[in-house]
């Protein structure tokens, strides 16, 4: 047994969301510490000691500091035995899948869809600005033609990478959750497949109890 | 024993490179087929039916088919018992930082090493273009704070993991190659310890068998 683990984030973050969502389904106990983007406390030196990158969360489990959410995830569907099993380690071959729908949200998913969602939920709320709409119909254009992929994937299993909820779909819970708050959650509930997919991972349990810290207030 | 793997992708792209290299560490014998990006061939059915994202590479293991560099890699270092050590699973700890600068290299390294890339290789050779300077310096000022936090983490241990290579540094070796190959080499030479690192890495035979395939003609 060793001694709980802390994550340091902000529960609006989605990358601290991504985390928290983890150890949730892992069902294991947890601490988080408040770092408070909208002070600039992530670029101070207590928190680029913990990521010299400036960015939440941070991951502490005794002795060790871990940083980039995706890689946190995959750290602690490792560590705990109890909860989902999101890795799928015990068949290569699904596991491998889990690994390539991983870096399709990191590396063609998530640009797009943080992209819209800055436009949107950023610029107005912290910058009151407005909507840069060239710049969110560029990143939507994208993003129709990666759903299109899932779309044709997700017709063919029910989760991304096989028949099971993977850490390959939670990855993409806290960005679909902001997706879904602007105009173009309908790239979302045009794609019946996706929808279906999106539907059933958004309403686990583990996500809803995450997502109801998810406002800008926090 | 299974079937002889295939990676389909072309020597010069920096992803096909990355699990080529994996799959010269781990000592296994393989077949590559080539794609041929200047003719369009990674677009055409043949090649969308392994990648629905029409990039190379994807690697075929028997009936699995896998694209993402990062997670074939992964598979790859997973898959055979021989070779080096990339995951360095036997340390869970050790395994973390791996992933951790597993990301670092996706999130944060690729970004702007592959935009410069791309103005001073791509741009000349395949556009007939002249590279703009403009975002040559704004990714340039990125990567220059991206690197100092590298400076800083190669002063405390040999490879970014810790003191064993791993698939962390090996994720590396295609794009700083490139890099290396222009004016902004300075900002890995000016660096002691993230040049002692580039040298240890990138004079490892795995990569100099596969850089030497590495040139604009395949």
């Amino acid at each position: 047994m060793g001694s709980t683990v802390k994550v340091y984030g902000m529960p609006m973050s989605t990358a601290t969301a991504r985390v928290l969502t983890a150890l949730e389904e892992k069902e294991a106990s947890y601490e988080l510490v408040l770092v408070n983007l909208k002070t600039g406390e992530h670029k101070q030196p207590d928190h680029l000691a913990r990521n010299p990158f400036g960015q939440v969360p941070a991951f502490e489990d005794g002795s060790l500091m871990l940083f980039e959410s995706r890689a946190v995830a995959r750290y602690v569907a490792n560590k705990y035995d109890s909860g989902t099993d999101l890795l799928r380690s015990g068949d290569a071959e699904e596991a491998a899948l889990v690994d390539v729908w991983l870096d399709v949200e990191a590396n063609h998913f998530n640009p797009p869809t943080s992209a819209i969602s800055l436009q949107y939920i950023i610029v107005p709320i912290f910058f009151g600005g407005v909507p840069d709409e060239k710049v969110v119909e560029e990143n939507a254009v994208k993003l129709e033609k990666v759903l299109d992929v899932y779309e044709e994937r997700l017709s063919k299993s029910k989760y991304l990478a096989g028949d099971s909820f993977s850490l390959a779909d939670l990855s993409h819970l806290p960005y679909t959750y902001n997706l879904m708050k602007t105009p173009k959650a309908s790239l979302i509930t045009s794609r019946p497949h996706v929808n279906a997919w999106w539907e059933a991972i958004s309403s686990r349990p583990s996500f809803q109890k995450v997502a109801a810290g998810m406002t800008l207030g926090g």
